[in-house]
């Protein structure tokens, strides 16, 4: 009874179920179920769920649930493990499988390899229309994606596409190669899995035939992998504009968060130690008028502000691919003049309050104002050229981490805004 | 054979062509193509090309064209326009077509029925698998979606979903009753566009089923539509982070975006006066000792950065529901312990280096240490409490914004810094 009730669930669903239950009740359902069953449920679980699941099954009883999985996720989970321990479940599956395994694990991470499956039907040009629904009866149930099917010839390279709209319209004795389209569009095996994921974003494809270099079907990438790169990739580019690289999982102790985030912030510090020995040069600067450390705080606030406002549109548009028309050239002068035009407006506002809030302070307002006005048009440069140059390089732009331009514009600022003050205080 | 050799592109690929023609190619283009082809390359165009290319129309051609288009792609640009543009242009096409993107028109933006297309199959319970499959070859070339079929009811209440792959494995003369599922999962037409799209994540669904409060079948959301949802989303939260909210775009001048950044730049610049209003109020500490201030960026710096973090990693973990099973109570005890971890290890680093650059300088090491660490773990509390509290009250976490955090975290550390400069310095 429970069985069935449980079978009638999504298996989305199933896995909360089962996440309820304790290891009596787990040890249960795994007698329970078929292994066809248990392979849907670990498929949706975590990474640390699923070790903990491993360490609970014999070999036997493993072998077949892994056989039952898509080969890309059983390699996803294979990817995490240990080398024997690897093996050892490579080994207890079917051989036709865990070949399908081995290669997927040969691939390199975050390419269309990697994320690919190989569960696909193929067809042949000279197959009928009839003979291929009828071939898709039988085995649509092992296929991962049936809507878009890919046409190889006998050396298995790619020579079109056809979906199954399409085949349902067709006449049932028509050719396959009569019907296809012979214009498909494809993804190289290395290609980074963020540029898979824009192509079929662009196209608005359910799925995207991977290729070797020889033009030989490999395998397949879903859309529905293709949004969680996305995510994965949202998060890494917020991670890196905050310098939390590796440190996102909220399930990680305090202790480990803080040995993954203090390095960043050490290495940061010491950076910022650069802008206590500009201040610590300008001390006679300082000596004369002591209000001047006041300003330093909004000074440095500003300039982060405005530069961590470029970097996050710059890195945006890239990401986008909202630059392609426009001139880079163009995207920093634009940068500039809006930094220079931020900081009028502020300089502005500034000399209308200073004085109201510090007696006597017009000189100081003066300074401030145009440390200001210098800082931001710098900050707004600084914070687009960084991503800019690095995606120049081909190097994915949000590695040039907010933090890292705001500690450099940091110091910049600082330096103008002592070299300006000492400079005007001479004349006073 | 211009016109052949087009339409063998791909409607993304014909946009690209498209856009390099001058006006006269455009207008022999319009004439050459039928209102069915223009409609596939008008879909596919950014807004202000659109609005030129609508332009050059007459009301008749332009009534063709949008009868061809997707009501839900006819809405999107509608809504963008003046209202007497709009009306023209509804009367100028079919009263049926109309009517639909009528009805879109009325859903609140950023919901489930605002990105939901109308162009579906609707299945009843007792049609036969095979006149579904004639059926389809039928109307098939009209809808948006066919892997995925909804059943409704008379009074069109959704009852069930059988997708295209289970009908094609089905005896030819079963009742769509027998073979649909009855477990069909649903969104209501004014849910967020973000809960949609990550329910379709969750589930690998192509498409998810909108209905109204009485369970009405209404539209589909497909998942093309959603993969531009979690772009467009995790655009606005990178937005939010970076107070660029409505200037992310690149397109637009530098007089237009320094007009929508410098708001949030002067308002948080007004906020850091109040920084330079403590800094002031310490004048006498800072007088006794002008190389406190040498440390102020540094200090200020790091609060920022493990502010941020912790931000990033809150925002982040709410967006993908990471929080639900863990209490939020615990995350934030977690992330004040993380801040006191880190700021210990920056407190050691400090007191072996000061001392080093700065002669004669342990106790200023002792005051910049202790300042620093307790300040990180106030930055780390402020940067995860203040999103959690605003998601609480169910708003969206990511108006939290990065730099309003830091600049609240500048005041704190700030004052940290000096009251407890102020308080040593007594006992020297
Ligand atoms: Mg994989
Ligand atoms: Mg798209
Ligand atoms: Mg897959
Ligand atoms: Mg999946
Ligand atoms: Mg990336
Ligand atoms: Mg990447
Ligand atoms: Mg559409
Ligand atoms: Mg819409
Ligand atoms: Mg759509
Ligand atoms: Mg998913
Ligand atoms: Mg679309
Ligand atoms: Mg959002
Ligand atoms: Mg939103």
């Amino acid at each position: 009874v429970f069985r069935l009730k449980f079978l009638d669930l999504h298996p989305v669903d199933q896995v909360e179920v089962f996440q309820q239950m304790d290891q009596a009740q787990k040890e249960k359902f795994y007698k329970l179920m078929t292994p066809s069953e248990l392979a849907d449920i670990f498929e949706e679980l975590e990474l640390e769920e699923q070790k903990d699941v491993v360490n609970d099954w014999e070999d036997q009883e493993m072998g077949d649930v892994f056989n039952h999985m898509n080969a890309d996720d059983v390699a996803d989970f294979l990817g995490e493990l240990q080398e024997d321990q690897r093996q050892g479940i490579l080994t207890s599956m079917d051989d036709e499988d865990a070949k399908d395994v081995q290669e997927l694990l040969t691939y390199e991470e975050e390419t269309a390899g990697a994320i690919m499956t190989k569960e696909i039907v193929n067809l042949h040009e000279l197959e009928t229309v009839h003979s291929v629904l009828d071939r898709l009866r039988n085995e649509a149930p092992d296929a991962e994606m049936i809507y878009y099917l890919y046409v190889v010839d006998e050396e298995e390279k790619l020579t079109g596409v056809v979906s199954l709209r399409d085949l349902m319209v067709a006449q049932l004795d028509a050719k396959i190669g009569e019907v296809m389209s012979r214009r498909v569009v494809s993804v190289h095996v290395n290609e980074d899995q963020e540029d898979v994921a824009q192509l079929i974003k662009k196209y608005d494809f359910l799925a995207v035939p991977v290729v070797s270099t020889s033009e030989e079907l490999l395998g397949i990438v879903t859309v529905d992998d293709v949004m969680d790169v996305l995510e994965e990739e949202a998060t890494e580019d917020l991670a890196e504009f905050s310098a939390t690289r590796g440190a996102t999982d909220v399930n990680i102790t305090a202790f480990q968060a803080a040995k993954k985030r203090s390095p960043w912030i050490i290495l940061l510090m010491l950076f910022g130690m650069i802008t206590a020995g500009i201040i610590g040069s300008f001390e006679e600067t300082l000596e004369q008028v002591v209000l001047l450390s006041a300003f330093i705080p909004m000074l440095m606030g500003s300039a982060g502000n405005v530069g961590t406002q470029s970097l996050a549109i710059v890195v945006r548009g890239l990401a986008l691919g909202n630059f392609e028309k426009k001139g880079l050239m163009r995207a920093l002068v634009r940068e500039f003049g809006t930094g220079l035009l931020i900081g009028l407006s502020c300089a502005i506002v500034l000399l209308l309050i200073i004085p109201i809030f510090f007696d006597d302070s017009l000189y100081l307002a003066g300074i401030v104002g145009v440390s200001l006005l210098v800082s931001l048009a710098m900050a707004a440069v600084v914070g687009s050229i960084v991503p800019l140059v690095i995606n120049k390089f081909k190097l994915d732009p949000a590695i040039a981490s907010g933090p890292f331009i705001t500690t450099f514009n940091d110091i910049v600022s600082i330096t103008i805004y002592f070299s300006i003050a000492t400079t005007l205080l001479q004349f006073l």
